[in-house]
C-alpha cells in the first residue's frame, strides 16, 4: 500500500536472531499493507560471523552484510538502525548511532542497567534536537487488543483504576535439563524472567493504564541453579568445555506494586509456570469497568462495562479484528486474525510514520529507562527483604 | 441415605444470618444423600432477637429456638453447636461450648485476632483430649475440584511446587454508594478483604499442595473510606442515625509469599474487581505438572500434564462431575454439576463421619489459628513497608 | 421462607430412581427457600418392591410408602401426584391421577407415543376444567441461564430469530461395553437419545425462542446394536439370562428444522459425544443480537448484543447468579452458583404457585404433546430418506 | 530460510482482490521461512483494468502487470498461475492455463457447478499425465490445528469416527441494509454461503477424518432477498443504477449428512450469526476420543483422550506453537501465535514442494470437484424438500 514514489529510509540491522528475523519480516511487510511516508529499504544486516550473516541476509531479505556494527553507522545508505543484539551491547550501539545521526530502534529492554538507560535517554535527547528519533521496542503494544485497551480507559470507560494484576508466564525452563543460554548470564542478559518478559508487562500496563508505578515489593528466585552447557557452546562467550554452568539471573520475579492513580498491582513474570507458553496476562479493574487480556488468545479483550444494568453485564469477549480496531483496517475482514508477528509490523508503522512527521515515536528511550528503574527497584526491593522501594517520578521527556 | 436407626446428633445452630442458612441446608440436605454414621437433628436455633430467630427457625427447618447462645449450651440434648456469628464473638461461644463437652463448627476466620484464635486452639487440643471435637469452616476445601486437585498434587502429578497464583476477586462494594456494614467495621469484622475471602485462599492453596506459607510481604488498601450508613441501622451496632460511616477494615490486601516447600506466590483479595462476583482462582505450577482453578466454573478443574509429548500436552478441562471424584458419587449423573451450597453440605458428612469415628476433623482449629497467623503477618506487614514478615512454622495440632 | 401456617399439599411420588430422588430433593428444599402459597407435604413414595421403596423413602423423606401407584391416587391426603416412571406408564398413571381429581406433576417426554400423548392431554383439559392442575417436567427450563434468555428474546433484543443450533451431547454408552438399560429397549423408553435428551433441547428452543417447530428433516442411528445384558438383569423385564441384548432405540438423533417465525435450526441428540457430559447446547442468533448457553457452565448465558457499536461488542459471559435473574434472588448473593439440581426446586415453586392461584402451570400437557409431536416428525423423517416432515400447528391449550 | 541459489519458479496471479493480497503475502513470505526447493517470483500480477492492476502490482509486489488474463499463460517467464478470480471465471482461466503448460493453483470453490469442476479435473488429470500439477486452495488445511486434528485421527487417537457436527459461522450481511456484491449474484458467485464458506467445512471435515461424505439432507434459506446496491456499481457487472438488487444465493445452508465410515454429522454454513465473524468450528467423536476447533482461537486444538481414566480425562487445549505442530518449527518459539494468512504461506510451501518432487499436490482439482459435488447434492436435496440425497464415490484421483 506504500507508493513506490515515496522517498526510501535505509534501514541498517544489528543482529539475526529471533528478534532480528521478527524485525526483518516487519521492515518486509508493512509497506504491502500499509501506506508509509517512506518505504524502508532493507539495506543491510550487521553480524560478527560472515557466513552467518551473509546467510542471514539472504534468508531475511537484506541487500548488504556487515560484519561490524560501527561500519553500519558509516553508511551513508542508512538512516536508521535497528539494534536487535543482546542487552549487554544496546547502549554502545544505540548511543553511537544516535551521535552519528542515524534514527534508533532497540529492542527491549533497553539496557542492562539504569545506569545505561539514563546515558542512552540523554542521548536520545540529545539527538532529538537535531531530529533524530528513537524508539524502544516494546511491541506488544501494537497487538490489536492492548491498543483497544489502552482506547476505553483513555475513553473513561474504566473510571478510576483500582486493580492491575499483570503476569507474563512462561516455561521453556522449566525442565531442569533445559541447557544454558546468554539468557541466563547476568553479564548479556542483566536479568532473567524479570527484564526478558516482565519489563513487557510493566511497559503494558503503564500502556494501557496511561499511569507509572511508583513503587514495589518484591521476591526473585532462581529455581534452577545450575544447567547443562550447550552442546555447543558458541552462544555462550565466556563458558567453555562440558559440565554445568551457573544460571546467575532470576528464574521469577514477582512483586507488589502501586500505581500513580493509587491503584494497587500484583505483577509476576516466570519461566516457570508449566503449560503457560506465552501467556501475557493483564486485568484491570476501575470504578466504572474492568478489563482482561491473556496473549494465549491475542486478538480477544474482554471488557465488563460496569454501566450495564446487573441483569446483562457480563465480560465480553471482543474479537478485536474489526476495521475499527487500532491497525486491523489495514489487513484481513472480521474475524480473521493476527498473528505474534504483527505487533512488529505495526512498530514499523508508528516509528515510521514519527519519523517523517518530524515528531518523537512512543515509546521512547525515556520510557525505557523508566521501565528500566522500575526493574531496577524490583531487584533491590527483592535484595532487601521486600521492603517498599519507591520509583522516581517520570522524566519530563516521557513521551506517554 | 442415612437409615433412620442411626444415632442422632442434635445440632445447634448459633446465627442466621448468610452462614446460617447455607449450614441449615447443609445440615437438611446431607443425610438425603450420604450414609452418615449419626443422623443430624436440627434442634436448636439461637439468634438475639426472639421474632427474627422464630422466623428464622421455621424457614431453615430448626425445631426450637434460644435467644441466648449460652442456653444452647446448656441443653443435654445438642451435642454439636455450629457457630455462625460474626468473628468478634467466635472465640467466646466457641471455647464456652468446648468446656461445655460440645462438638464445635465454627465459621471462618476462626477469630478475629490471633490472640483469640490462640485461646480457641488451646481449649480445642483441651477438648479433643476429652473426645469432643471442633472443625473450622473452610468449606471451599469440599467443592469436588479442589479435592481432586489436592489429590493430584499429593499423588506427585505436579512434582515440586513452584509457583501458586491465588486470587480472591468480588466487587460488592466496587460501587462508593454501596453502604456501610458489620462487615466494613474492624471491631465487628477483624479485617475487610483479608480476613473475609483472603483466608480462603490462604487455606485452599496450603490444604492443595499440602505445604504452609512461610513468609509473606503485603499491601492493603482502603479505596473507600468512608459509606452511607444502611437505612436501617439494625445491622451496625454501635452506629446511629443518618450521614456516613466510616470503612474500618480494608477494601483489598496483595501479597507475595513463600511455600514451606519454595514455591513463589501471589496472593490478592478484594471486594473491587468490578464484574468478578465470586472468582475464586488458585493456579499452581509444578516440576511435572499444573492446575487453575476458578469458582466461577466450579466444577472445572484444568490440569496440566507435563509428562505428555508436547505435541499433544495441554491443559486439560476435567469436569468434576465423576463418580471418580471426591463427593461426586452421593450426587447426580456426570456433567449435572454442584452448587455452592454442596461445599457445606460435604463439610457436614466430613464433620459428622470424623465425630463418629472419634478422630479429630480437618481444619482444625489449629489450622484455623495458622491461617489466622497468616493474615496477621500479612497486616503487620502492610504496616511495616511491606517488609517480608516470617510466619512461624505450623502447630504441630495442624492436622494436615 | 414458607411460613409454616400456610396450607399443606400432599405429594405422592410414584418412582425412586435417578428422577425421583431428584424430585424428592426438590420437594424438601423449595420451601426453605421460597414463599410457597401451599406447604408441600411429602406424604408418599411409591414403587413396586416394598423393600426398596421403604428404604427409598427413608432416605429421600417420604413419610409413607405404597407398593401399588393407585393405591396413591386413592389417598386424601394426597393432592398432587408426582410420575417419575418409565415413560411406558406414564400415560395410564396420569390420567388415572388426573381423573382422580389429583393434579399431576409427569417427567418428560410426556409418553412414549403420540397418541398416548394425546390423550393425557385431552385428559388434562377435561382435568383442568374442573381446577385440576397437570404440568410435564422439562426442568431445564428453570435454569437461571434460560430463564434469562427467554427474558431477553422476548424484550426483543434478538429481534427477528434467525438461527437456531442446539445440540445435547452425552457420552455415557459410547463405549459398546457399557450395559443394557431399560433407557436402550423402546417398548420401555420410547426411543432413545431423542426422547430422553432430544426431547429437552426441543423443548428450551421453543421456549426459548417463544416459536414452536413447524417442520424437521431427520437422520436416526444406532451405532452399538447389541450390548452385554447387566450383571442382574432386574432392571430389564422381559430380559433374562446372560448374553446380549439388542439395543432397540437410536443412540444418536440429527436433524434440521423450521420455527414458525422462519428461522432455520440444527439439532442433535447423542450419547456418544465421546467428553461431553451432559452438553446441552444452545445458541440463537437474531437479527439485533445472539444467544449461547451450554449446560456444561450452567450458570452462565452468553449474549451478543448487536446494537453496541463494533469497536466493543462482543459476547458476553453473564454470570447468571445476580437478584435480578430468575429464581436467583431465593439463593445465594452473586456468584455463589447453583447446580444441577435447583431447576427441580424453581420447577416445585412454578407448579406449586399455579396451583395456589388457580392456573394452569407451564408447560401444560398439551407443550409436551406438542413435543411429542415434534419426536414422531423426526422418526417419520429418518425412517422416509429424510424428507421433509411437516408438524401440525400448536394445539389451543398450548400455554406458550 | 530458502537459499538464493534454488532454481526460479516464476508465478502469475490472475486478481487482486482479497484473494490476491493473501496470496500475494504468502508467495513474498514463504521463502523468508521456509527452505522451498524452488524460489518463487512475483513475476506478473493481471487485472481488467490498467491502473488498478498497476497499483494492486506495486502494493503487493509484482514485478510486472497485464490487461488480460490470457497474456500471462503466453509468457515464457510464468511457470504457475494462481487463480484468484471469482468463482465464474476458474474453470476457463484454469484449463487454460494447464493446457498451457502451467501449473495452476486455483481458489475454491473450484468452480460454480460440477460440469466445470469435471472439465477442469479431467484437465488436471491431463496436464499431471505431462507433469502439469495444480491444487485448489482450501487453505485452512494449513491452519496447524488442523493439521493436526488430522494427524492425531490418522494415528487411530479417535477410534472409529461416529459424529462430526461442522460449522462455518459468519455475520457480515446480517443487516438487511449491507449492500449487494458479486458474492450474493449467482451468476457470479455459483452459490452463497454454501459454496463460500459451506466448502470450507466440507473439505476440512473430509480432510480431518480421511473420509469421504455419502450423502446429505439439506434446508437453504436467503433471509434477505433483496439490497441496495452499492453507491459504485463497478463491483457488480450487469446492474446498473440505484436501487436494490436480487440476491440470488443462500443466505445459508444446513445439512446432515453421512461419511464413509458410517458418521453422522450436522453442518451449517451462514452469513447470519450475529456476533460470530469467522466461527469455524468443527467437532469429531470417535470411539476413542475428540476433537475441537474453532478458527476464532485458531492456534488451540480441543482434544479429549477417552483412554484417561476418568478421573483425569478432560478435553485439554491444546496450544498448536510448538515444533512439534505441522508447519510451525519454521516460526516463532511455542505460545507465539500465527495468524490468517499463515494457511496461504503454508499453502504455497506445499504446493512448490510437489512441483519440485513431481508429485501431485493436494488438495488435487478431483479433491476440488468431490466437494463440488457434495455442494451440488446440497442444492438438489434443498429443491427436493430436504431429501436424503447420495453422493457419489470419490474419483481415483483424489489425493486424500
Amino acid at each position: 500500500m506504500t507508493p513506490p514514489d515515496r522517498p526510501t529510509l535505509g534501514v541498517g540491522l544489528i543482529g539475526h536472531a529471533f528478534m532480528g528475523a521478527a524485525h526483518s519480516q516487519a521492515w518486509r511487510t508493512a509497506p504491502h499493507f500499509f501506506d508509509l511516508p517512506l518505504r524502508p529499504d532493507l539495506r543491510v544486516l550487521a553480524g560478527r560471523d560472515a557466513d552467518r550473516v551473509a546467510e542471514a541476509a539472504g534468508r531475511l531479505g537484506w541487500a548488504e552484510t556487515e560484519t561490524d556494527w560501527r561500519r553500519v553507522l558509516e553508511r551513508a545508505d542508512v538512516g536508521l538502525v535497528d539494534v536487535c543484539t543482546p542487552g549487554d551491547t544496546h547502549a554502545e550501539i544505540a548511543i553511537a548511532a544516535l551521535e552519528a545521526g542515524k534514527h534508533v530502534l532497540c529492542e527491549k529492554p533497553l539496557a542492562n542497567s539504569v545506569a545505561e538507560a539514563e546515558a542512552m535517554a540523554e542521548a536520545a535527547a540529545r539527538a532529538a534536537a537535531r531530529g533524530v528519533r528513537s524508539m524502544v521496542g516494546f511491541t506488544y503494544r501494537r497487538v490489536p487488543a492492548i491498543g483497544l485497551a489502552r482506547r476505553l480507559v483513555a475513553e473513561g470507560r474504566l473510571g478510576r483504576i483500582r486493580h492491575v494484576r499483570a503476569a507474563y508466564l512462561q516455561d521453556w525452563i522449566a525442565d531442569p535439563a533445559a541447557p544454558m543460554s546468554w539468557r541466563l548470564e547476568k553479564d548479556k542478559a542483566g536479568s532473567g524472567a524479570l527484564g526478558d518478559i516482565g519489563a513487557h508487562v510493566v511497559d503494558l500496563t503503564q500502556y494501557i493504564t496511561g499511569e507509572t508505578l511508583t513503587g514495589v515489593s518484591a521476591l526473585m528466585e532462581t529455581f534452577v541453579k545450575e544447567r547443562p552447557l550447550p552442546a555447543s557452546a558458541g552462544s555462550l562467550s565466556g563458558t567453555a568445555g562440558e559440565g554445568m554452568g551457573q544460571v546467575t539471573v532470576d528464574d521469577a520475579a514477582v512483586f507488589l506494586a502501586r500505581f500513580s492513580g493509587g491503584a494497587v498491582a500484583t505483577f509476576e513474570a516466570t519461566r516457570f509456570a508449566l503449560g503457560r507458553k506465552n501467556g501475557i496476562r493483564i486485568e484491570v479493574n476501575g470504578s466504572e469497568g474492568s478489563l482482561a487480556f491473556d496473549f494465549e488468545d491475542m486478538n480477544v479483550l474482554e471488557f465488563f462495562d460496569g454501566t450495564e444494568p446487573a441483569e446483562r453485564a457480563g465480560f465480553r469477549r471482543i474479537i478485536v479484528t474489526e476495521p475499527e480496531h487500532p491497525y486491523v483496517a489495514a489487513w484481513w475482514p472480521a474475524g480473521h486474525g493476527l498473528g505474534y508477528e504483527h505487533g512488529f509490523t505495526h512498530q514499523v508503522v508508528d516509528l515510521v510514520t514519527a519519523i517523517a512527521k518530524d515528531e518523537d515515536p512512543a515509546p521512547s528511550f525515556a520510557d525505557g529507562l523508566q521501565v528500566q528503574r522500575v526493574l531496577d527497584a524490583v531487584e533491590r526491593s527483592a535484595a532487601a527483604d521486600s521492603v517498599w522501594t519507591p520509583i522516581a517520578a517520570q522524566d519530563p521527556e516521557r513521551t506517554d
